[in-house]
């Protein structure tokens, strides 16, 4: 996506055309290569599909307009905070969010969810888990270098010794052990102080710039992945730590279930593109130097935020109907 | 802030410290020192005031609410994006926004504002500003070292060498010139394809993680220090490039001045912690690596993004009326 003053035609084309998915052969005839583009042309053996146990389905209540509100969250896959993961997937399937809200809305922080006045008992199943696995320990120790030409995909991070887009998900790493990072749209655990953890019912998205601070001290457990605007365009806020201080602000959860306890016709499915793809190097590769007919100074880096994993719903019997 | 859950009252307590100013006995009571009680502890000398000519006053059409919407922007100060900046005062004191509105939300991206239809003369004064003015010569090249023994509050960047917090801006150079960053609520100047570098006329802020590709591409001008979630919050838009494809969704702009514009006694006061200060240098240094009751695991490291500059409102005779 573009800035632009649509003053001219021109721009209103170009920013239409990084809005678009055109087809490589269109991207071509209309000028340098954007990450936009390389998504668009890239071949579906980039793509692999997401699972259904690996998807939450959250529906608020409908909006003033009478319009439905859904928001579809990838949990992080296995190795990474699985024993949050865990707890999120026995609170689903227990419905245990069902009637509970969206109760604390930050600008530049946090929007979050779940049982507000926090009496509601918690399933005796869930784990406690301890700190140490915010982090996961790798088999062997990494190369921390994060020099371009020797690993184009490691990136020089401001947070940790190293950050790459790793089985699909923005990590750091410190050379013995990897974790998965704040970002836009990132999905934590909500906590009290250390050394509690949380235990998956309270739950929040970023809706600003990414509070990388939190890593390591906090789980990030999933992101949102479809219906974002929901979360982000709520009212911020006015009570303590930005709850809502009238009750009645709170946004009503009506569900939230797993993808794979829905009806494979009722089934979201979606697919991210395989960060060992080639489409994925060229577009890791532009969104770390930009230089197209908008952008005249690439600036040959790109922190781990912004390399955004491209992740597009998947045509299957079942959505295609 | 703290993320936090609020089963128990103690968290509610502690995020609730995080959010108040409070004095510096009572936080060297409550706890380990957080920014926020640097912040609130300060002394006055490590406070500057902003000048009313570097703050633009902007009135959006009340809120459907009948509450009263304004914004305040702080322009960057010389010698950076001066061309742009200039060209800003004479459309505020033109008059020149007035009638206009908010035309397009992009999630995650900008909040762009100025003449939607862009077929409002602009004044004959406006200079065009190229694009070598993106960047501020300096007089001497500077270190580039981010080493934290070295330069403490020198950091190592993805996107340039080094950032740094100067003149009360977060700032990125290449060792022989200087450029304002784009943060969260930084104010840029909407352009069309290069070298078009945009009058002013066309604004934006940022409503998302930093899209600091954009440095050195676009001119940062500014930065939202009051009232951002006004413009943070709006319904994100549906037509090409996230522009309102309904012209009723536009917010209409009613007026846009310099504080130096309003009487003496409708100004607003800001003003900012030097970073020469020692009370930045400890704020700086607690952003970097928190360890707190919250935090257990320090960063050691922070992105020039995430140590904003404390701004707060300036009690004068006229805004303590």
């Amino acid at each position: 996506m573009t800035i632009f003053s649509p003053r001219r035609a021109g721009a209103f084309a170009c920013a239409t055309f990084a809005l678009l998915t055109v087809p490589a052969a269109h991207a071509a005839e209309t000028g340098p290569a954007t990450p936009d583009a390389i998504v668009a042309a890239s071949p579906a053996g980039d793509w692999q599909a997401i699972p259904a146990d690996e998807l939450l389905v959250m529906t608020l209540a409908p909006a003033k307009d009478g319009s439905s509100r859904q928001i579809v969250i990838q949990l992080v896959p296995s190795p990474y905070s699985q024993g949050w993961v865990d707890n999120i997937r026995k609170l689903a399937k227990a419905h245990w969010w069902d009637g509970t809200s969206v109760y604390r809305v930050v600008d530049n922080w946090v929007t979050q969810w779940g049982d507000a006045e926090e009496t509601k008992p918690l399933p005796d199943s869930l784990r406690d888990i301890p700190e140490s696995e915010y982090i996961t320990p790798l088999g062997k120790a990494i190369s921390l270098s994060c020099d371009k030409a020797e690993t184009p995909q490691a990136l020089c991070d401001s947070y940790a010794p190293v950050a790459q887009i790793i089985d699909g998900w923005p990590l750091a790493s410190d050379g013995t052990s990897r974790w998965p990072v704040h970002c836009y749209g990132s999905v934590g655990v909500a906590r009290n102080l250390s050394p509690d953890t949380g235990s998956g019912a309270e739950l929040y998205t970023v809706i600003g710039h990414a509070p990388r601070q939190l890593d390591r001290n906090v789980a990030v457990v999933g992101r949102v992945i479809e219906g974002m605007t929901y979360l982000s365009t709520l009212p911020r806020g006015k009570g303590p730590a930005g709850t809502y201080a009238d009750p009645a602000m709170r946004v009503p959860i009506r569900s939230v279930r797993l993808a794979s306890q829905l009806p494979e016709a009722d089934r979201p499915a979606f697919e991210f593109m395989t960060d060992d793809s080639d489409s994925f190097a060229h577009y890791f590769a532009l969104r770390a130097a930009r230089h197209d007919d908008f952008y005249h100074v690439p600036a040959h880096g790109v922190d781990v935020c912004n390399v955004p994993v491209p992740i597009r719903a998947r045509k299957t019997g079942a959505s295609a109907e």
